[in-house]
């Protein structure tokens, strides 16, 4: 009884996304294994991952039934897989953007929020399968999800901490603005859609102004 | 195979949040119904719509395997139930809250702002089911439950244009603040947990302080 009710598409995955997905893991070999993971967020976008079977990722890789077997061990693997490597690209991307960006608090922000939202943007489907299935993950698997997470968010604590001391900013409550700097970026894969009306660099444009709102200190 | 992977809840039902609920839907009636409500709830939060079984429900509720049949004609149409209670309740508070503070488009903010966030923390469990599993509804069902969210979200931006058209706030992207706003207060029902540093009223607090940043003139 319980599967009878019509499935409606959660979201369709984005081809321009799915051409993207392609370059960002390149290093994934062999290719089938890189195509599966992109059939994975694919497939969990459109169904959830419970209700998607190995069957289901295999034909969206055009392969075998099997076929998923040949390269990871289950379902949760190609999930996990998926979520690591989305998440230590992000946090691979937020390093780039704080280093490369001028010293100053604002400029940091600005390129830390930036990074972060055009990245959620640009890989809305992909952003919001990790963030949905989460609690789908085997313990140790989340774990180190979580960890990079962690450390994502240690970044963007620090430097609306650094700010603060500095005098530049005006942050009465650290923890609680970088959480809300962090929702502002994580949301964005949940309403982002490519058929909108903001390109992934204008969203993110827009956020990072939006996060420097948040703690400037007005005279 | 597919389904062979552990389980992980994804999060646990918060007690004091299921008390809440039985006040807050006391008016579903029989009390049956509104305690397969609530154990929809409980269930769907720990694995998930799809994993959830009717009887997994019924179990939660205390009932005979088949009990949700009496009061439901599926497990989508209890999904519609909670995601229409809940949507409903939202968008009575919050035009409460507009309705019931001070005309200045400073205060409205904060009331439309304070009172959406300190529902989602509160109902934070509800709130993520709702949000997560809007994709597995009926598609009528679902376009209600968005033509509500859709006027909670008209009143944001009401508050904000209103406040930019007075010369009261600085507002250089209208639809993209609401969306951030919008994002703060939804995201809250991810990350809050009962057990966290916040009780609801400070969130609440704290985020009303945040939404007034985003858009306020500085001399």
């Amino acid at each position: 009884m319980a599967g009878r009710t019509t499935q409606i598409p959660r979201a369709a995955a984005d081809d321009q996304e799915l051409r993207d997905l392609e370059e960002a893991w390149s290093d994934v070999e062999p290719a089938t294994a890189r195509r599966l993971l992109i059939a994975g967020v694919t497939a969990f976008a459109a169904k959830g991952y419970h209700a998607t079977t190995t069957r289901d990722i295999a034909e969206h890789a055009g392969l075998s039934p099997g076929g998923l077997y040949v390269h990871y061990r289950s379902k949760e693997e190609l999930l996990y897989r998926i979520a690591l490597t989305g998440t230590r690209d992000s946090l691979e991307h937020v390093r780039r953007a704080v280093a490369g960006a001028p010293g100053d608090p604002e400029s940091r922000l600005r390129a830390v929020v930036g990074s972060l939202v055009v990245r959620g943007a640009r890989y809305h489907t992909t952003g919001r399968v990790i963030e949905y299935e989460l609690g789908s993950l085997e313990d140790g698997h989340r774990a180190e999800v979580a960890a990079m997470r962690h450390e994502i968010s240690a970044i963007v604590q620090d430097v609306i901490e650094d700010g603060a001391r500095q005098g530049v900013f005006d942050v009465p409550d650290v923890p609680g603005t970088t959480l809300a700097v962090l929702s502002l970026a994580i949301d964005v894969a949940r309403w982002y859609r490519a058929s909108g009306r903001w390109a992934p660099e204008e969203i993110g444009g827009l956020y990072a102004d939006l996060a420097w709102r948040l703690v400037r200190r007005v005279p």
